[in-house]
C-alpha cells in the first residue's frame, strides 16, 4: 500500500479509555504541524457500561464527522499488568475501531516507544518530557491537559512523522 | 429493580470472539424454553480487525432486529491467562454492549460457575455435561455445534432459570 502525502491532512491521534477518551486533531501541512483542537471525551463511573460506551461512540461520531479525519492514530496495547483495565480500555477500543471503520478511516498504531522516539527523538523519554516537547512543537501556549489529550495529541504527532 | 417474567421472552444468549461469536436465541415461555435459533457469525483472520468488529456489529443488528430480545445474557469475564486474546475478546464484547445500548435492551452478565450451576446443577460440570444437558433441556436432537453457539445457549438457559 502507498501512502501518499498530501498537501494537508487530518489527523486525530486517540487516547481510549472508559472514564476519559483523549482526543487531539491536528493539521499536518507539507511544513508544518497545526493543532486543531484537543480534548477529552467523559463518561461517569456509575453509568452502566453499555451507556458509558454509547456516550463514547456518539462523540466520537460526532467528533469524526466535525474533523473528518485522513487517518486515525491510536497506541498499540500490548499487555497490562492490570488485566481487569486492561479489558475495560479495549471494549472502548473496540468502539474506535468500528466508528472508523464505519467512515472508511484507515486506523494506525503505535508502540509507546515509536511515539516517545517521533515526538523527542528518545524511545526513553519519561512523560513529562514528552509532554513538553508536543507543547513546544505545536506552539502551544501551555502543556495541554489532561495528560489524555496530551497523550493523544502525541500520538497524532507520531503518525505525522512517520508519513512524512 | 424488579423484573417480572411475562408470559413469554425472548433471551439472546452471546458468547463473544472476534474470529467466532456464539449466539443462541430462546424463547421463555411459562413452563417451557424453546429454541429459536443458534450458530455463530464468523470473520476471517487474514481481514483487519476494524473490519472484523464491523462486520460483527452488522451481524448483531440483523440478529436483534430479527429476533427482538427482552435481555442479552453473555458471560462475565474475569480474568485471563492470555491477555492479549482477553484484550481481542473485550473489543468484541464493546461492540456487543454498543449494539445493545442503541436499541435499550438490558445486558445480564454470568459467571462460568453461574452457567453450569444453572444448566446442570452443579457449579463443577465440564464442558461436555452441559452440553449434553443443554441438548437435553432444549429436546435438541443433538449436540449443538459449534462449541460457542453451545455456549451460547447455555448463557441464555442460564438467565431464563434466574428469571424464574
Amino acid at each position: 500500500m502507498l501512502w501518499v502525502i498530501r498537501e494537508s491532512m487530518i489527523v486525530i491521534g486517540i487516547d481510549p479509555g472508559l472514564a476519559r477518551l483523549g482526543y487531539g486533531v491536528l493539521r499536518g501541512d507539507r511544513g508544518s504541524v497545526v493543532p486543531v483542537c484537543y480534548g477529552c471525551l467523559e463518561t461517569r463511573a456509575r453509568t452502566r457500561s453499555g451507556e458509558r460506551l454509547l456516550e463514547i461512540y456518539t462523540g466520537l461520531a460526532s467528533l469524526f464527522d466535525r474533523y473528518p479525519p485522513d487517518g486515525i492514530a491510536v497506541e498499540k496495547l500490548f499487555f497490562s499488568k492490570n488485566v481487569t483495565s486492561a479489558m475495560g480500555v479495549s471494549e472502548v477500543r473496540g468502539i474506535v475501531l468500528l466508528a472508523a471503520e464505519q467512515r472508511g478511516i484507515p486506523v494506525f498504531e503505535y508502540t509507546p516507544n515509536q511515539v516517545k522516539q517521533a515526538v523527542t527523538g528518545s524511545g526513553r523519554a519519561d512523560k513529562v518530557q514528552v509532554q513538553q516537547m508536543i507543547t513546544r512543537l505545536l506552539r502551544l501556549s501551555e502543556v495541554p491537559q489532561p495528560d489524555d489529550a496530551a497523550d493523544a495529541l502525541s500520538i497524532a504527532l507520531c503518525h505525522i512523522h512517520v508519513m512524512r
